[in-house]
């Protein structure tokens, strides 16, 4: 790599770490039955619980995001059950996937890649429904979903029901309140707005949804983790490390939360910004600020859209499913300020002007 | 705490990480779709390969080692089908509390806590069985199984049952062959003999154990993970970080394996030597060397030994189950040499002299 450039991860997660992260990293092995690590537990769950604004619980899993939304679905339906599932990214897609595979029956809304779900959408569903599975920021196709009126609109016809939602691209990059918009569970995952590495999911349960679960499983079985979370401990070894540096980030990123949403919004709009002005077309019909998402240049190849990036440091991302070789994402969601989105978009101009 | 003293963690696992593992996770964060990514995944798979012994595959999944026990048995057996199951410590009863949950006929073979199981013992189980699920180093008790001359005595009566084994706190801390064993399928875990943190399991599987898949679930399944992790992806994103710590711990430890567990049974037998002299009676009727075991002193309670150890700076661990109250355990499977036995060895006798 050439000496003009630093190293830049630019991925919808993956992400560049919080210096406090790395920090708990570095710090010697902790036994996750001690005190010590009893204290740090209790301190990453009370920050979550913050972070996702609940009165319910957070449970800490050690997996991947997508772990979560399997422990959600199993845990808060039975087979057989009916779940509404808007379609419109790979994120939404695997939420049906999950729910298929649990056994539950799956009534698909599809709806073309890039849209949000838009509450008139769910004004006359031909119900009863036991849940309705929505994701809050569709990261493959950078679209942002307002799950609050989503919610709304749904439990005017079904208020028995259960609305779920991956919150894995918006926690901590943009506003979210579990039980004040009208939502029963959300998952999380440690590699994304918190800024660690991947590893840990988390799990909000309202105070609703933990009346309401129905254990399944053994490895993700939220019962047995709801016996012990509370204490500090987990019903199987955790990925301590990670819960450490959680706490740490969460430590320092609480306090000033609104304005690190301020600025993740305002670096996405750089990012869009200096796209559009190359002429370049965004995805989404309203924009996450979890990342970018563009259109390819007529006549570029995802190939030498990633390789202009990489030969300036920076690593991107394409498209998955049926974006795939159509677009590709730009992400500031990880340790960086208000000028390092001034570089990017510059890094855009050149990597971008080159090619068109 | 003093300065007398450095702050030591005894435990079974989490363990005292190799250097190698704690510079791989001061790197940079890496996107596990990355080409480097791919790189350190298939470095790891294959050195973990090389530590099973086996010319299957092994599968690396992020979750505590009960993730992966959850995983085989799921995708290794279809519900109703028996299976025997010896207990005889917590390890052992947690395959046995598994296999139910998954819905097999569990055909329990109940032996007293610190015993190990006997190759006589299978001689006229009452068959037929789809399989038989083994702890190698029952680390509650610190008994270590002949998991090999048990493979041997079942197989001779059902040839067509797999043999899987839990081999968490004995990868990279005994000797292990899986099949030269006669075994099909091994679990093991990131923070025992890798001297990892916690967070990754390791899935060995023999080419007759891949055959013979059952796949279930979503999240666990692994017909999802075989179809892409021999490309250097996983189907979730994985705990990279963790990845590539394996990948750095596995590149020093593989070409001094054998001298490795020379160091972890001469470990043991120094630890277990000092703990004799003190007039304390080890629990296990064959001892792993993963860790040592001990019936408390007469008279004295497991919290004043755990502070007696604390006073000087060493955390180690209780009894589990039916021996909470009843031992302590102290290991040295982590990052340590030989003169640490010494060190920990004096250590015991200065904790434990004032007590008896």
């Amino acid at each position: 790599m050439s000496a003009m450039y630093r190293s830049r991860l630019l991925t919808p997660g993956p992400v560049e770490l919080h210096p406090k992260a790395q920090e708990a990293l570095s710090r010697p092995q902790l036994h996750h039955r001690s005190e010590t690590a009893k204290k740090v537990f209790l301190q990453a769950k009370a920050g979550l619980e913050a972070a996702f604004r609940t009165k319910g619980q957070v449970l800490l899993l050690t997996g991947s995001g997508t772990a979560g939304m399997d422990a959600l679905v199993h845990n808060l339906f039975a087979p057989g059950e009916r779940v509404l599932v808007p379609v419109h990214g790979n994120f939404s897609e695997r939420w049906a996937k999950i729910a298929q595979q649990a056994g539950l029956r799956v009534e698909r809304m599809e709806l073309e890649w890039g849209r949000v779900v838009r509450p008139e959408h769910l004004e006359s569903p031909s119900g009863p429904f036991a849940g309705l599975l929505l994701t809050h920021s569709e990261s493959s196709t950078g679209a942002l979903n307002d799950v609050q009126a989503l919610a709304r609109a749904f439990k005017a016809h079904f208020p028995e029901a259960l609305v779920v939602v991956d919150a894995i691209t918006s926690l901590c990059v943009s506003p979210f309140a579990l039980e004040d918009w009208g939502l029963d569970a959300a998952v999380a995952g440690s590699q994304k707005g918190l800024m660690c590495p991947p590893g840990l999911a988390y799990l909000a349960l309202s105070p609703r949804a933990i009346e309401r679960l129905k254990p399944r499983g053994f490895y993700l079985n939220l019962a047995s983790e709801l016996k012990v979370q509370s204490t500090g401990e987990s019903a199987w070894t955790p990925a301590i490390n990670l819960v450490a540096a959680t706490a740490a980030v969460l430590e320092e990123l609480l306090p000033r939360l609104e304005e690190h949403l301020a600025l993740k919004q305002a670096q996405n709009q750089i990012l869009y910004a200096a796209g559009q002005e190359l002429g370049l077309k965004p995805v989404p019909e309203v924009k996450s600020p979890a990342t970018t998402c563009f259109y390819l240049p007529q006549g570029v190849s995802y190939a030498q859209v990633k390789e202009a990036f990489a030969k300036r440091g920076a690593t991107i991302i394409g498209g998955q499913g049926q974006l795939k070789g159509k677009v590709f994402r730009v992400s500031l969601m990880g340790y960086s300020d208000l000028y390092d989105a001034y570089a990017v978009a510059q890094l855009m101009r050149e990597a971008l002007g080159g090619l068109g």
